[in-house]
C-alpha cells in the first residue's frame, strides 16, 4: 500500500549519495581494456515516430533522433559506450538490444525486454552502458514486440586498437533490412489471428534504409532512366584504385538476402566481430543478425565513367519482394546516375547448397585462432518445428513455444521470484528416433510455457544442434537465422537431414571453426554450436526472424546468476517488480 | 538498488495479508447507497487491438474485448462496479476513464494517465473499482495520448433505484464519435510537427459506432438504393405508439454534433445524469463529453411502413466531413431498408445563436432543485488562447499551456513528491482589462508547465469563468468542449464577448442551473460555473478535443489531498513511482 511508498521516497538523498559511490564502484571496475581506453562514448538518443518513405511509400516509423536506419556508434574497442534512450512515443514503451556486443559485466544492459529488462516507458529515460570489449561491426536494433520491423536499427562500428589482418584505405557501413508498409501492430494482429494471418513476403529490401523507385512507375531497374528523386536510392561513393572495407549487416525482419555489387568481387574477412581466414565470394548470403566485412577493390581495369550496381535480394524464400539496388558511385560520375547495365540478378532463391558452402566456407583467420574445447559437458538438441497450439500458428524448440514471461528473467532469477516461472524445464532434446524430419509435425504435444529456460552449469561448455525439419506445409523447411546473446560460439558444423550423435559429432571443425553470435539454419538440416557458459546473466537464443520470434521461437540460457551483481533499479517497473502490486 | 528490491518482496506475503484487511475497511467504508444495494457488478475487460471498418475503410483500432464501441456497462445506482483491465496492446500502455462518475472516495479510479495514476503496462491486469452513486447516462473512454481516437469508448448507463420524473417504455443508447483513418500516432505527429500540421476533419461520424456508405460509391444517402452491407449502418427497431428512452452521449476526438431524427421530435429530460425540466428539439447539440437523455414517441400518426433517417451532423466547424446516418427503424420493416426521403440537411454548422439557445435551455427539473451556494470563495477566469510556443502550436489557459507531468499529480502531490511539478502556481486570471479577445493573440508570454495545478480550498466553493478569445487565424474563435472530473458543477451562465465581473455576475442563474460535468465554450463567449470543491483528490479540468488536451488544453485542480485514502499500490510504477529511480 501507498503508506510503503513514502519512507522509500524520503530516502532518496540517501539513495543518490548511495548510487553515486556505487557507479564509482563500477567504474573502477571496468575492464581493463576500458580502463586503458579510459574513454567514455556517449550518445543522446530520442526515440520518436517520424513519417520515413523509403520506397515512396509513406510510413510511420519509430526513429532515433528522427533516423532510420538508426545513428551508426563509432567505438574503439575496450571503450564504455553510454547510450541515454529518452522515450518520447506517445503512448509505447521500447527497449534496445546491442546485437553482438556480449555484455560481459553488464547482462542488465543487454536491451531484451522480458529477458533483461522492463520495456521504458513513455517518458523515461534509460541508460545503456557497456564495455565494447572487441573490435568488429556490431548492430543494435529494438528487441521489444515486433518494433524492429518499425525501422528502430543501426549498426555499431568498433574500430580495432590493433593492427587487423588486412589493410584497406576506407571503410563504409551497409546496412539491409527488409521494408513492409504494414506496421508492428498490425503485423501482432495477423499473427495472432484464428485463422492465421501470414504476414507475407516485405514490400521492399532497404540497402542502407533506402531503397530504389524508378521515376517511371513500372519500369524495371535496368530500362529505368533515372531513380525517382523523392526516395532515391542508396549511393556509395567511391575512389578507384583503392582497397576498400564494407561493413555489411542483416537486419530483417523476416529475409534472407544475397548481396552482391555488378562486376567487384568480394572478400570476406570479418563475420560477427571475428577475423575470417579471407575468401572471395560473388555475392554473400546474409542472414537476419549477421555482420560482415568485406574487401573490395576499386580496381584501375574497371571503367571508371560509370556507376555499377549493388543488389540486396531475397533468397531462400520465393519471394514477390522487389530486390533491393543501390549505386557503387565512381568518383566524378554523378551519384545517381544509373548504371548502363541490368542488375545482376544473383543467386537462385533455392539453391541452398550454395548457401550452405559460403556458410561452411566462413573459417576463423588462421592468425586468430582460438579453438574449441574438445568436448562439451552437455549436448541440447533443439528440434524446430511450425506448430499449431490452441488452434494458433506457433514455433516451437522440443515442442516448447515460448511465451515472454510478465517479470523479466534476469530480475526474477536473480531475485527468486522463481513463482512467476513455469518451473518445468524443457527437454534437452526431442524424440530423435522416431521423428520424421521430412512429414508434417503431428504436434500433439506442442504447448506454450514462460518457461524455455535452460540452466547452464556455469563455465561448462555447451554444445546446441539445431534440428530443422518440415513446417505445416508439406515439403517445405524454412532457413532459421539463429542469434545467442552474450556469447560468441563456436560453429562446429552444417549437416543435411536429421543429426545423428553417433556419426555427425566426428565432423565436426575443432581446428579452425569462426565464432559468430548468428548462424543459419538450413532447410532441413542440422547446424551444431559450442559456447562456453562463463557470462554470468541470462542470455535469449532464438530466431532472428521477428514473427517466429513473436511466435515462440527461442529459449532462455541462464548461466552463473548468483555471480551477477546488484541490478540497477531502472530495469525494473514491471510485472512483479512494479513498486508493491497486488496479488 | 537491487538489494533494496529483495527484502520487499519477500514481504509479499505480509503485504497480502494486509491488503486483504485494508479491502475489508474500504468496503465497509463505502457510501451507504452502495451498502444498500450491496452488489458488486463486475466486468473483466481485455483491450486489444482489432480491425474494424466502420465506413467501410479497415483500420486497426483499439477495442475492448474486440468491440468498437466497447461493452456498455450496465449498473444501478448504489452499486460497486469493478473493471479489470488487461492490457493486451503488444508495446503500448493504456488508461479507461469513467467519464461523469465523481469517484467520491476513489480518486485512483478515475483513469487519467499522469493525473490520478500511472498507464497500465502491456501484460498487466488494473482493476478500476467506484461506486456509481447517481442514476443517469455515464460514459467511459481511454484517457491516455489521443488513444480516444482509436476507438476505445462505451456507455456506462446507471439506473434509477428511484422513480423518475418521466416513463418510457424502453431505453436505447446511442453513442456517437467521430472516426479518423489516421491513427493517433500519426495524429501526435502532426500536432508535433513544425510547421504545424492540423489532422483535419475526421473522415465519417459514427453512430453507436456505425457509418453509411452507400452500396454504389459516390451516390447521396438520399440516392442510395442500398447501403453497403459490409459496414451497414445502425439501425435502431422500435415499436410504433411507445414512448422511447434514447440515452445519446457524444466522445468525438473534434466534432461538435447535431443529432436529428427524422420527423421526430425530441424531449430533453437528463444531461450528464442529471434531471433537465423537459424541453423540445428538433435537433439536439452535443459537445464531446456530453450525454443526454430524450423521449421520443413512435407516434402511431406516421407512417409505420417506412424507416426514418437519423443524422448527425458536424456544426460550429465547416467541415468536410459528411454526416453520420443511421436508421429508426419501425417493426416489421427491414432493419436496413432505406427510408423514401432524403436525411434531414440539419441546422447550419455557423447558427451559433441556436447553439447558445439550447445551451441556456438545459434547466434542472423542479423537482429535482439543488441550487448552488449564492457565493464563491474564490473566481478562476481561464482565458482559452491559442498560442506559437517554441515555434509550435499549443492551447493555453492564462498563458499557461498544460504538459502533463510524467508523475501523476494524485501520487506526487499525496505523497510530497513536490519537486517533480512545477511550483509557480498558474494565475486566477488573465489581463481582463487590455487583451482583445477578438484579435489574433500576441502569446508573447505563453510558456508550457507541468504546473497548471490550482490548490482548492476543502469545501470552498469556486467560480470558473471560460472566456473564449480569437484563435491565431483572424476571425475565428472555436467551440471547446470543457469537462471536469470528479465533480458535477453547477451552470451559471453563458454569454458572448467578454465576460465582465460587474456586470455578468447579475445575470446568473441560481434559480434553477443544470448540474453537469461537461459544457461547451461557445466561440467569442464566455461559460461561467460554479462547484463545491468537497472531493478529496485531484482533477482534471480541461477542453475534451482530444487534440486541443494533447496540446496543453487543460488545467488540474487539488482540493482535500489530506483527506485522501492510502493510494493503491496499482495505480504506481511511472515517473517517480518507479521502484527506487536512479536521479
Amino acid at each position: 500500500m501507498g503508506n510503503m511508498v513514502k519512507p522509500f521516497l524520503q530516502g532518496r538523498r540517501l539513495l543518490e549519495t548511495f548510487l553515486v559511490l556505487c557507479l564509482l564502484v563500477y567504474v573502477m571496475d571496468l575492464p581493463s581494456a576500458a580502463k586503458a581506453a579510459g574513454k567514455v562514448n556517449k550518445h543522446v538518443w530520442d526515440v520518436r515516430y517520424n513519417y520515413v518513405s523509403p520506397d515512396c511509400y509513406k510510413k510511420l516509423a519509430i526513429t532515433i533522433n528522427g533516423l532510420v536506419p538508426g545513428p551508426t556508434i563509432h567505438a574503439v574497442e575496450g571503450e564504455t559506450v553510454v547510450v541515454q534512450v529518452t522515450n518520447s512515443l506517445v503512448t509505447e514503451n521500447v527497449a534496445i538490444h546491442w546485437h553482438g556486443i556480449r555484455q560481459i559485466g553488464t547482462p542488465w544492459s543487454d536491451g531484451t525486454e522480458s529477458v533483461t529488462q522492463c520495456a521504458i516507458q513513455p517518458g523515461d529515460t534509460f541508460v545503456y552502458q557497456f564495455v565494447v570489449d572487441k573490435a568488429g561491426t556490431y548492430m543494435y536494433h529494438a528487441h521489444y514486440g515486433m518494433q524492429l520491423g518499425d525501422g528502430i536499427y543501426g549498426m555499431i562500428r568498433v574500430k580495432a586498437a590493433h593492427k587487423e589482418p588486412f589493410a584497406y584505405s576506407s571503410e563504409h557501413e551497409i546496412l539491409l533490412s527488409d521494408w513492409y508498409h504494414k506496421n508492428a501492430y498490425e503485423h501482432a494482429i495477423d499473427l495472432s489471428s484464428e485463422p492465421f494471418v501470414w504476414v507475407g513476403e516485405p514490400n521492399s529490401v532497404l540497402i542502407q534504409g533506402r531503397a530504389f523507385a524508378c521515376n517511371e512507375p513500372g519500369t524495371e531497374a535496368g530500362q529505368c532512366k533515372e531513380p525517382n528523386r523523392k526516395c532515391s536510392p542508396f549511393s556509395l561513393n567511391v575512389r578507384p584504385g583503392r582497397t576498400i572495407r564494407l561493413r555489411i549487416g542483416s537486419l530483417t525482419a523476416l529475409s534472407t538476402l544475397s548481396f552482391e555489387i555488378e562486376d567487384h568481387e568480394m572478400t570476406v574477412v570479418e563475420a560477427d566481430g571475428n577475423y575470417v581466414e579471407p575468401f572471395k565470394v560473388k555475392h554473400l548470403y546474409l542472414y537476419s543478425g549477421e555482420t560482415y566485412s568485406v574487401l573490395i577493390k576499386t580496381s584501375p581495369k574497371k571503367d571508371r565513367s560509370r556507376n555499377y550496381w549493388m543488389v540486396a535480394k531475397v533468397v531462400s524464400r520465393e519471394s514477390s519482394t522487389p530486390s533491393g539496388l543501390a549505386i557503387l558511385n565512381y568518383n566524378f560520375n554523378p551519384p545517381l546516375a544509373l548504371p548502363p547495365t541490368d542488375p545482376p540478378v544473383g543467386p537462385h532463391w533455392n539453391d541452398t547448397s550454395d548457401r550452405i558452402d559460403q556458410s561452411v566456407a566462413v573459417k576463423a583467420h588462421h592468425a586468430y585462432l582460438n579453438p574449441p574445447p574438445k568436448k562439451s559437458d552437455r549436448t541440447i538438441i533443439l528440434l524446430n518445428t511450425q506448430n499449431k497450439i490452441d488452434g494458433k500458428v506457433r514455433w516451437s524448440l522440443n515442442n516448447v513455444s515460448l511465451n515472454l514471461p510478465h517479470t523479466p528473467y534476469l530480475i526474477a532469477l536473480k531475485e527468486n521470484l522463481s513463482y512467476v516461472l513455469d518451473h518445468k524445464m524443457p527437454p534437452d532434446s526431442y524424440d530423435v528416433e522416431n521423428y520424421d524430419i521430412h512429414s508434417v509435425p503431428k504436434n500433439t504435444e506442442a504447448h506454450p510455457s514462460t518457461g524455455g529456460l535452460y540452466r547452464l552449469k556455469f563455465n561448462s561448455i555447451v554444445d546446441v544442434i539445431l534440428q530443422n525439419a518440415n513446417t505445416m506445409t508439406p515439403n517445405v523447411s524454412e532457413t532459421h537465422p539463429w542469434h545467442l546473446h552474450g556469447h560468441d560460439f563456436w560453429v562446429l558444423g552444417y549437416g543435411r537431414g536429421k543429426f545423428n550423435m553417433a556419426t555427425d559429432t566426428a565432423s565436426y571443425n575443432l581446428g579452425n571453426p569462426i565464432m559468430k553470435n548468428s548462424v543459419p539454419l538450413h532447410p532441413y538440416g542440422w547446424t551444431a554450436l559450442r559456447f562456453r557458459a562463463d557470462n554470468p546473466g541470462v542470455w535469449a537464443f532464438h530466431c532472428h526472424i521477428e514473427f517466429h520470434f513473436f511466435l515462440g521461437m527461442a529459449v532462455v540460457f541462464e548461466e552463473g546468476i548468483d555471480q551477477v551483481g546488484e541490478l540497477p533499479d531502472s530495469i525494473m517497473g514491471c510485472g512483479e517488480t512494479k513498486p508493491f502490486v497486488k496479488p
